[in-house]
């Protein structure tokens, strides 16, 4: 991959409930992280929502999460690294189950919410997870990119799991690269032209300015992008456009 | 197949709760019908439940069901023909991921409990099922042998689905080749001489006899057996003995 | 009861899900009829909802389920009598915890969805539905009035339970009063003022014209409306002026 | 409360699934913590379980717990002091509504699992839990007796939530007067001799030999005891016996 791919979180809705705008987004992203059920996302919103995937040609992209419903996945549970193990084979094999019926397949692999932060966090969840995603086999894994990649990308290199880095358009990071706290003031842009400069600042490889003022470069093959609201959207669209003219 | 393979419901634990003899009666089936998280079986006891079928050389067979934990399945729900197999595609693809992680794959299809019973009572539904089982692709479909079994056999051969036809070695048949319900007296063998003879009947394609007198005989391509207790595994074990006898 | 109380289906977001404009209607209506977690409504939400109907002095009623998330207590179950009893005891106490520690008590009780229905359509569970309701103590029930409320009325009698019957005033009936399906053309009414109309003439004891063309009077409690959007809000707020001016 | 009361955990079968064995324990305890439908009790089992601890006479107390049914309430989550409120309530008042239904009412809460840990873990979490029992009125709040309970009772007193202090017959202490980890050795006492010799010595107010060799005084007004075996079930009866004879 040599051009950013944006990503961005899908099939969040479930039953009666609805939640984003899948079909408003979707023919301005490249990957579409689609919710298993876990935390958002029953048997036929995947339906519908690999159906729009594919139409589109997006990869569609497993999104698994802890089993939380209420608390859409975002609460952190003390599971095993082996139970993690399947809660990723049951929600990779069940999209991928949804895929099939369409002629379609699940191309890759993005925890959700606290299953994410906690592989981020915990470098025994990081292996669990890579471990996993190796045992189903040939499926790249999608990341947080950081100041520093290496470790991560070792244990990607251990297991051959091709590691996909993503970087976020609209969060302020810290001197780690990592994102700061949305507890904090200034952690979330809100200015359409601040997150496309971000996009374009990322996209060329240059740095961005941390939180504690130092240069930070991210090495990203993926920005993480929202289609919660026509807002989310439109800058969706613009940053699209922007990284087109590059 | 030409020899009557054996089928067992396996897996139907769930989380601290045990539930029937797994490993006692995985070395005496061919087929284990996996519970899918639905009904029972979370992705732990499922990866449990997959290692052990494959260690046995047993086939993995999907058993999906309606979402009801609390009912086991067992209680008819208003699903539309389209929820139903995306009920399917979830659940056979979540099996199929948990198996893949262990170098195994589904390898046929039995719905389980109001799922099946459904399927069997309203042609629409088993039309729902089977066109799910072929848009997954190559599975089998396992199903009840009746009377006559041609109606089935034309819905699966319009989709290009083979049907596995089973038979009850412990339960009685009504005139029309269905299971007598449950509610009913005698519609349950007890003892364990009726049942072997009973497997060893179907078995020959030879006639039972039916709950109005008449004999019947049902086209099976498999046996369903039990392994709920040390009574029931006894039971499979003599079972398989007397098969391989013939 | 002499005017015809307003009652509207409410607390019916989850988790991250969020559904109706709770806060909006909520100073229009007497009575909520409230999520209690089985359809719609975690504990959470339960307890936002709770404070808000106690804030605008409406009553609040139980809306019991059965227990379906993904199909949002629509889709009929088949529940022995005993187990809707065990349901809707567990989701009264439930919402009357949640009350409790806001200094309010549930004040009736209203099944959703497809207890209901089910309930308007076989004798046997409305009987169970009114002895869980008597069982639980001192509770009225809400349902449909029709052209005859006398079976009910009579069942409501022996168990001792107050009967709230309600009618809609958005929604076309048959000649035995039961509303006109959904699936059929001008079930609902959509104009403003035809909704208005029915209401007045409702509330005057005065005959509605049914699907046949008949006459038919409805003798009701209490007007079932809706928060759904701004309109159905709109709609409500003329409702609650209509009927003040009589 | 001068004697030691008996308390037991029950009602933890769900749906299909049985667990305990409730009939056989209910005899010889006084408390009966009754699984509330969260990591383990459905409405029907709830009512079963109520039904027999009013037949025996036995307090009927609430066990809430994390809304984890496949971990059967015993993985930490993290939800916020408020969700934990609102947990307790629901469940408090479920486990009430059942029990109205039979005449009788919840006598005491004692958190389950996880959240009983977090709460003895976590002054923050004791106080949430605390301020909800108070909130929902007149209930005492059972926890664990430890070498110091002033903190606790300090707490119990600001909002005046009588305490029930708890010691385990079964268990190791350290010298804090925590339970000894079930990974580390000798944790759990297996000899029925110890354990009823425990249960006198607790009774009589005497030190136990706390983990580092210490002596330890538990001031406690009810001991755990369990119910998931035969073996178990023969403990209680004789711990039972041996208290009466004091």
């Amino acid at each position: 991959m040599s051009r950013l791919l944006l990503n961005c979180d899908i099939g969040e809705s479930y039953g009666n409930w609805n939640l984003g705008l899948d079909a408003e987004v979707m023919p301005f992203i490249d990957c579409a992280n689609v919710a298993c059920g876990f935390h958002a996302g029953d048997p036929s919103i995947m339906r519908k929502t690999v159906g729009l995937a594919l139409k589109h040609g997006v990869l569609v992209g497993a999104h698994p999460a802890y089993q939380d419903l209420q608390g859409f996945g975002r609460r952190s549970m003390a599971y095993t690294p082996e139970e993690i193990q399947d809660l990723l084979h049951y929600q990779i094999g069940a999209l991928d189950g949804i895929c099939r019926a369409q002629g379609g397949r699940v191309s890759y692999v993005k925890p959700h919410g606290a299953m994410y932060n906690d592989m981020m966090a915990n470098p025994a969840q990081l292996r669990a997870v890579i471990q996993a995603v190796a045992a189903y086999g040939e499926l790249p894994l999608m990341l947080l990119a950081t100041r520093d990649n290496r470790a991560a990308q070792a244990l990607g290199d251990e297991y051959g799991v091709i590691l996909w880095f993503e970087a976020f358009a609209d969060r302020a990071y810290d001197n780690k690269g990592y994102l700061v706290s949305r507890q904090l003031p200034g952690a979330v842009h809100h200015d359409t032209e601040a997150i496309i400069q971000q996009s374009l600042t990322i996209s060329r490889g240059e740095p961005l300015t941390a939180s504690d003022g130092s240069p930070l470069v991210l090495r990203a093959n993926t920005l993480c992008v929202h289609g919660d609201n026509a807002s989310s959207v439109a800058s969706v669209q613009r940053i699209r456009e922007a990284l087109k003219c590059q």
